[in-house]
């Protein structure tokens, strides 16, 4: 990452404190990370008596309702954008693009941040965004509180699929005990997030597990969800969030690939890699981007030709 | 818990170091509390110039090598007996028995511990006798090096389920951390049992969830793994581990029953609830025990008998 415009979690606060109006922005697909990200910077600037809201482009599952986001219904006219978690503009969607030129600062985690905002606060060591909004939250003089715990905690949670991912560091556990300590639920998290499955992700897992495709003497594993099993299954996005950790688990997978159909033509492609690949390369010969152990891409086209088009960066990535 | 000879972790540990000759006891059906409370606990002894070896019923999975442990081949004579992470005498085995009447220090976390030491060092609001152990080897007067993190760090991140379960507190990341900034390969260990399953591990969970049953009202979820699949599928008692966690996890699922014949006319059980049921008081109803949200018996008889008597008290604990 060469990001010439980047500045530390303290500085980061300082412009927050001087800034007023200020409009929060997630990613599209939201997920833990960003959502809790946004959410916790929201109640930390309304305790410092900020107008401020979230601008999400999709619509956030009731699981997240905890949180408490105030979401921008244009109630104000945002005098200062602040990004959480969306590393490139690609992330933008429909509603947020608008926005994607006028982002003042972006609080990020991801090496591939692509630098699109004016100022930007990215580092690419933390397993979460959340795990650095805890620093430019403290920096901006705010303490701590049950509500401000849950979006950070649950945000270092999900990011760091409960503490397994390999950024996980010692100060994750620090800053995690630090949250609890402040009142963060972590059964409530926990047993939301990670303890229980829908049905509908049940049945989606058992869908998955059966049709599992081994290519390339079982170091790839590729599972597929079209439009026509989604619907028979009923499943909503929220249901979906795990499936694409399935096939990188099996032993002696190096690269897990889930494609799920999100429109007619249109492909959403997971990629998860064990330390022998690299994930983030993998998705971006596709256009995509994320981290080295997970990432993703979209791809237009057929299923044919989606499928294709990834395996050949799968064969790349095995020097096939 | 009503057990009057318990002493502190600080006890213990001024009881271990005035000890030589100390056999430490494993509880049968290893896993990765017992397991590495009983390696750290022998690095740490071993640091202070003692004999000491691990004596475990059961042979240990190779995942375990990491741990270093040294078995007990009768290569001395044992003068203090500690059992660790091993409630009651009916966890020891057919090997381990001889040694139950003999144990001079029980180290602990279950609350149904039966008291059957003579002296017991047990805390049940601890998530993991690991956690416990962090203690007792500090009270030893023992730095922590990368070996003895290792093995408490996976004690600690199996027995809470990687962080998950709710008796995780502060504590338990705060001791985290401070065994990853003692050299805990937090990696290697996620990776070994968290996000790796074999592939007779998914074999056995496909099965599972194509297999599935749903009774009262889908309240209780019950998987069955009868010889015939065990067999059919290869699966060793490590593929195994995982499994009993499927059936609580479903959404609106009270009490996950998971029944594996061990032997012929031979059944363990695992019982998981949510906070809507007490799994110990389910699994001590066929003479079994644990904790409140996981525990466990074993039943003698035709499947047919084991599956009606754990639905009985399934029945009684749902006031059916």
């Amino acid at each position: 990452m060469m990001i010439n415009n980047s500045i530390t979690a303290k500085q980061a606060a300082d412009m927050l404190c001087q800034a007023d109006n200020i409009l929060i922005i997630c990613h599209k697909n939201p997920d833990g990370d960003t959502l809790g990200s946004a959410a916790g910077l929201m109640h930390a600037l309304k305790k410092l008596g900020k107008t401020c809201a979230v601008l999400c482009n999709d619509e956030i599952a009731p699981k997240y309702d905890f949180m408490g986001i105030e979401l921008f219904t244009k109630q104000f006219e945002p005098q200062f954008t602040v990004a959480v978690d969306v590393a490139d503009t690609k992330l933008f969607g429909e509603r947020t693009l608008p926005y994607s030129e006028v982002v003042d600062l972006c609080i990020d985690h991801h090496p591939s941040n692509s630098g699109y905002a004016k100022i930007v606060c990215c580092d690419d060591a933390m397993p979460a965004t959340a795990q650095l909004m805890v620093s430019v939250v403290e920096n901006m003089g705010v303490e701590l509180d049950g509500t401000i715990a849950d979006c950070l905690y649950t945000g270092i949670m999900t990011d760091t699929g409960c503490f397994k991912y390999s950024a996980t560091s010692a100060q994750t556990h620090r800053e995690a005990a630090k949250l609890m300590d402040a009142g963060a639920q972590h059964t409530m998290i926990s047993t939301k997030f990670f303890m229980s499955r829908s049905r509908k992700t049940m049945e989606l897992e058992k869908y998955a597990l059966n049709t599992m495709e081994f290519l390339y003497d079982d170091r790839c594993a590729v599972i597929v969800l079209d439009d026509e099993i989604l619907r028979q299954i009923g499943a909503q996005p929220g249901d979906i969030d795990g499936i694409s950790a399935i096939p990188r688990s099996i032993e002696g997978v190096d690269i897990g690939i889930t494609i799920r159909q999100i429109d007619e033509g249109k492909f959403k492609i997971s990629v998860r890699t064990s330390e022998n690949a690299d994930a983030c390369a993998i998705a971006q010969g596709l256009g995509g981007g994320g981290h080295v152990r997970a990432a993703g891409c979209e791809v237009i086209g057929s299923l044919d030709c989606a499928k294709k088009a990834i395996l050949r960066e799968v064969e790349n990535a095995l020097c096939l």
